[in-house]
């Protein structure tokens, strides 16, 4: 087992979120409803997914559905190419809906990261670093 | 922006999450620690990360860090060949410490489809369906 096929966020409101991601962020997706039951994206890396957190819940475990609340304890990155497109995409998730939670700033490890919340409160880090490299299909190279 | 680069899981443990991902399912990296700070693996999709969920947190938001119990309100999943392959994963998490949250079992959209949680209670969905295509990435296509 190598490899992470889907990131399924379980959203409590899936126009919002279709919003936000598809026609705030620019994820591509063929759906063109506002509030459908499902949606998957066709981005980069493992493929995103949206759909609603009690049903995911249920579709967990129909006896006893997992409750939560708070921090997920996850979190999402994109590595952009530079520092502009770092603060380029944190305006842009403020724009649609998202909140800042942490400027873009140089951090510990010498790279330039920010992190925004989505409306469900999922965190995602934005980050440029001189070190990284890419593969051609903008994933990082890993060694 | 229409790439998820990195999943950081925030863990409580980390060489027990390491030997989670990297001894019991097989997830690649060549880091030999097995309590490093952090730690990255080299696997299709968005690449997985581990650290100390404390660390995350305080690298989101230093003054008044997430927090967060139960549900993290995100599934990961991994898609497999076969339902054969779906028992074989199922069956192999279980061995190295995870729980089995769904036993594996055709559901209502056609899928044969199981659950298990990792040490920090993360839920994997490991799946199996006639109607998906993989490109060479073994990633899903979606039309």
């Amino acid at each position: 087992m190598n490899r992470i096929n889907l990131i399924c966020l379980g959203v409590s409101n899936m126009e919002r979120s279709v919003k936000f991601y598809r026609d705030g962020l620019g994820f591509q997706t063929t759906e063109d409803k506002d509030n459908p039951e499902i949606i998957f994206f066709n981005n980069q890396g493992s493929k995103l997914e949206l759909y609603p957190v009690d049903l995911l819940a249920e579709d967990i475990d129909k006896s006893d559905p997992p409750k939560g609340s708070g921090f997920s304890r996850i979190t999402l990155a994109y590595n952009a190419k530079s520092k502009e497109e770092v603060d380029s995409i944190i305006q842009k998730a403020e724009k649609a809906g998202g909140v800042i939670a942490k400027h873009p700033q140089i951090v510990f490890w010498g790279g330039y990261s920010g992190y925004f919340s989505d409306p469900d409160g999922f965190y995602w880090e934005v980050a440029y670093s001189d070190n990284w490299k890419f593969d051609d299909d903008d994933m990082l190279i890993i060694d």
